[in-house]
């Protein structure tokens, strides 16, 4: 960390300032130039508190140097983590396909869009009983009901289920939910995150609509701090000017997590966009971007796609994006 | 609501989208382009889902004509919300000045400085019990130890306390609190919003980092559907493309708010730029702007500055600022 | 276009309006709501000025239904436009690739990389000969002299050539220039558009940096006006809050404006990040996301990679990129 | 300037890197940590190119301590600059008014708006003779004649005219003009910039949409290199995700460039949101803030309100403005 202190500052302040970095065992080098002082910081800044000291009178910028993320940081742990979900692995270098319905309906809509994703190659089901809207007059879920049909469309077909958690008085319910996913607009509810750091569920985190991927990977490390160091990340779309798109897919964040930290990178096209036009075309450019897996929205039920499909493919649209991700994957690997 | 529909849509789909419309009562007027069919949605349109329409594959665009919110509409409520708090009020045309220390640190820290901003003209304690912080490693607050200490100083000084919630569960803890207030962060952590709405406490609201103001109507309107309907507005700044400050305070949001809703709008100048030097011109803007109250930091301890004073002003830098924007709002009042 | 007009609008204030928009041939049919009256325009509402509109005091909000854009409209001009350059096709189908250092700095350094680009698969030479910098003490570029020896470099591998005008002054100086570029930052220097739609020189037009889709579609539209439609977009990163990247690739524009528009689609991998190592990532996911060709950093002095290489590969790097390119899409046409 | 060296890089290319500094007058102060190699940059770094440096790949990160911009800088310059206009002062302390109408349309509407605002307080005519607008179909101003009609008015009241330039071979034309303004879209036009780097005419650089506070300082750098100092700087609002307002005021911006610059800065609140109802809080909030000036649209015919007064205020409306923004002038110097 580097603090720049401003010409003319009184020297009292300053050694007030350098004793208490040394207090905290951060080791001070300092060097004066013509017009500001420039203090080195060398040792654990992770844990000092930057918008503290920038705040000072006597500060003029401060700079962190390097991460403030440890558990997640690929630069400390260097290999790949590999999550095992009921023996299916993430994060190992294959293509995991998490696909379902936008909401869990009924037991007949739930099983029979899982055993079409399961046949078009997904591994994982994904459906909301608990829905973030952002209007209090807006259909909120099954909720627990929701949860009990996941569970049975599992036992039917073996799939693993990932499905959003909302509010941590609930956590009892998830019990038989493999994958728990924190929404967008939970990435910094700090107390949910504390909370899931302490079970030893896997947790599909959601990028914040506009959080920095600094953000997302401090989110991340709450969770680790908790002991829980199975945590996929996933890339969501961020809020851009843009008013084409609801969202604005980062895909350089996919290739650039990858180099910045060891967890598995998810994407979801479907609600980066909110077109179910561009699911294909961006799920595609995921994969090509690096990404370990797509969580795809999919609706099996054409008489009712009014309600079902805003940002979702039809089973064999999604059939389709598999067979083109699986060989993207192989270009990418040198294959073809 | 305006539906475009696309040129060369199968009459079928067209006719199965408009009956479903109908069946919510919502009256379909269809005029036909060249390039496009144009359906005007007439009724009460807030219980649509925008995004499910335009989702749909025959869908081109979809725009909301009326809001969505009703409850804070100031259509339909067209006279200002006066909040009162134990005596004081918000809202009905005078500043209401809410002040304290960033954290609760020490039973003398926040009784001494309760007097010292009362002293200059706050009528609201302000102080973090419980703290959203990026870092898991950063200090969480004092936490119900903390809420304890600002009913100390409430007794003492006779202000109502103001502090941040940030875990559902804690609501009992508030019982004694005088305005809960949710944070930027948790702007859409609906659950907590939807038990919010079953108390009658005053709730202040602030926007998210990066919420649009229609969203952040949305979240109240979340509060106020459960019954709720005393909540104030806080700007406390969104985040853009630069980077010299923290947030980019939008001071047309605190003039545009107070013609869209009736509610109570607080600025809160210390967040919004994270210096403590932008603080007085943030704060008079805001009341040229037309703000109904500040929320400011003030600490008062010289000595443990450091600790202390990120954004925050001393007392004296505070009571200024107080002076000087009852002297705007004289100004504003044509009294000057 | 619809126009809402407040509830409690005086009656001849709205005549005003509603005379004034059929004396431009604008047909408006007019529904009365209980909260206000809703105007429905009808016609070529490509010449009214939303702004104005906006701006009156009777009036709530306008929404525009139908693009403001025309000759780039795909609506009115379904086929792809393929722009010819020397015999090589943009647009057609195939992926066009534009490779070439950042700046032209020598007759070796420019003939001897473009003699690599085009082994490894480059159909045009791109180099900068007047550089737009952020900073006036930066290197601006070999100005008249950089175009010389493309031109030479054009000479002697046949490669037409891409480069950026910044001065309208100049354009007789890009006689023998290609395609001329339209750097970002003159996106909407609208002088310089309209003289560009004077001449018949394909134009390479990148997105600006905070423009969206529609205002690079109306740019286009201004040289399309002029009589030039020649014209192919390059998405090349757009300004967020992500520290990380220094532009954020809108990897959706690519997959939307392919819709929108019948203009080939060109992606600056280069750019969108700024960091070389992101450049096959997000070139492969240009293509994947159906990019009409890449343009790409290249430098060829290992020796002299310090001031030449920031965003650029190396040939060997290039030559990869392009074979992944078209392995991606041979998938994308079902082929793999 | 900070560079952090990826750890495991090899010892040659550091002390190429290291050397290649050193012959640009730079000392490197080298420290080796754990997991990078720490340089630090000593002497005058604004020639360095940090995207050059940022790129290579032994390189990590890069961070600018001190600003790239000098002659801007007020740690190099700390009096305020004052610039003076025809006996009209700007940056002096007291609040420049600069008003008039959107565009120039004829010799009676420029002369009388002329006449109504410097009785209302305006020291200065502004008023578009060349429009840059978004849509090649809109009005692009008078012209030349438009400037015509400014010198006439100018005649006749005595005031100073302001007008934008959008095309550098138009320079002769404004030599009677006496503060030539760059819009927003032109802040990067670098050629442009450096013409009038080169005349004595006093320059008003507008904010670009997305332009960052230190880019829009490196632009009037720009001028100031060319020897031109007689610079002011305008905030107009940026962009961002909010789509209620047309662009967000940032008044921080007009703080902190205060404290960043001695070159005068002017408010634009007009443009800044877009909506008239917003002018005069946000002209009153800027004034707050610091600003040394205000520029405002005025119309003058309510019968042609439609097509002259999207963002314009009455001249009472105006007179009004004034009045409130003396009185906030006499508060904030603590006479009040």
């Amino acid at each position: 960390m580097v603090v720049v202190v401003k010409k003319g500052t009184n020297e009292q302040q300053l050694s007030h300032l350098v004793d208490w970095l040394r207090s905290m065992n951060i080791d001070v080098q300092t060097s004066e130039g013509q017009y500001e002082t420039v203090l080195g910081l060398i040792g654990d800044t992770s844990r000092i508190d930057m918008d503290l000291i920038s705040g000072l009178d006597i500060v003029d910028s401060v700079t962190r140097i390097t991460e403030p993320y440890k558990s997640a940081n690929r630069k400390f742990h260097p290999d790949d983590t590999v999550i095992d979900v009921c023996g299916h692995k993430i994060g190992d270098g294959n293509l995991a396909y998490i696909a379902g319905p936008c909401s869990v309906e009924s037991p007949a809509q739930i099983t029979s869009i899982a055993k079409e994703v399961k046949e078009a190659g997904a591994a994982f089901l994904r459906g909301g009983a608990f829905k973030p809207r952002t209007s209090p007059y807006a259909f909120q879920g099954m909720g627990a009901e929701g949860l009990r049909l996941l569970e049975t469309a599992k036992k039917e077909t073996g799939m693993p289920i990932v499905t959003e958690i909302m509010d941590l008085r609930h956590l009892d319910l998830f019990e038989n939910v493999d994958v728990i996913q924190v929404g967008a607009r939970n990435m910094q509810n700090f107390e949910l995150l504390k909370e899931l750091g302490k079970t030893d569920k896997p947790i599909l985190l959601k990028r914040g609509l506009s959080a920095t991927m600094e953000e997302l990977l401090m989110s991340a490390e709450y969770i680790m701090a908790g002991g829980n160091s199975k945590v996929m990340l996933c890339e969501r779309g961020i809020r851009t000017f843009e008013p084409y798109t609801r969202n604005t897919m980062d895909i350089s964040a996919i290739a650039l997590l990858k180099e910045k930290t060891h967890l598995p990178i998810i994407a979801d096209p479907s609600h980066a966009a909110g077109i179910s036009r561009l699911v294909r075309p961006l799920a595609l450019a995921a994969v090509a971007a690096g990404a370990d897996g797509l969580m795809i929205e999919v609706h099996n039920d054409p008489k009712h796609a009014l309600c079902d499909g805003p940002q979702a493919l039809t089973p064999p649209q999604f059939a389709q994006v598999v067979r083109e991700a699986e060989a993207i994957k192989q270009v990418m690997r040198g294959n073809i």
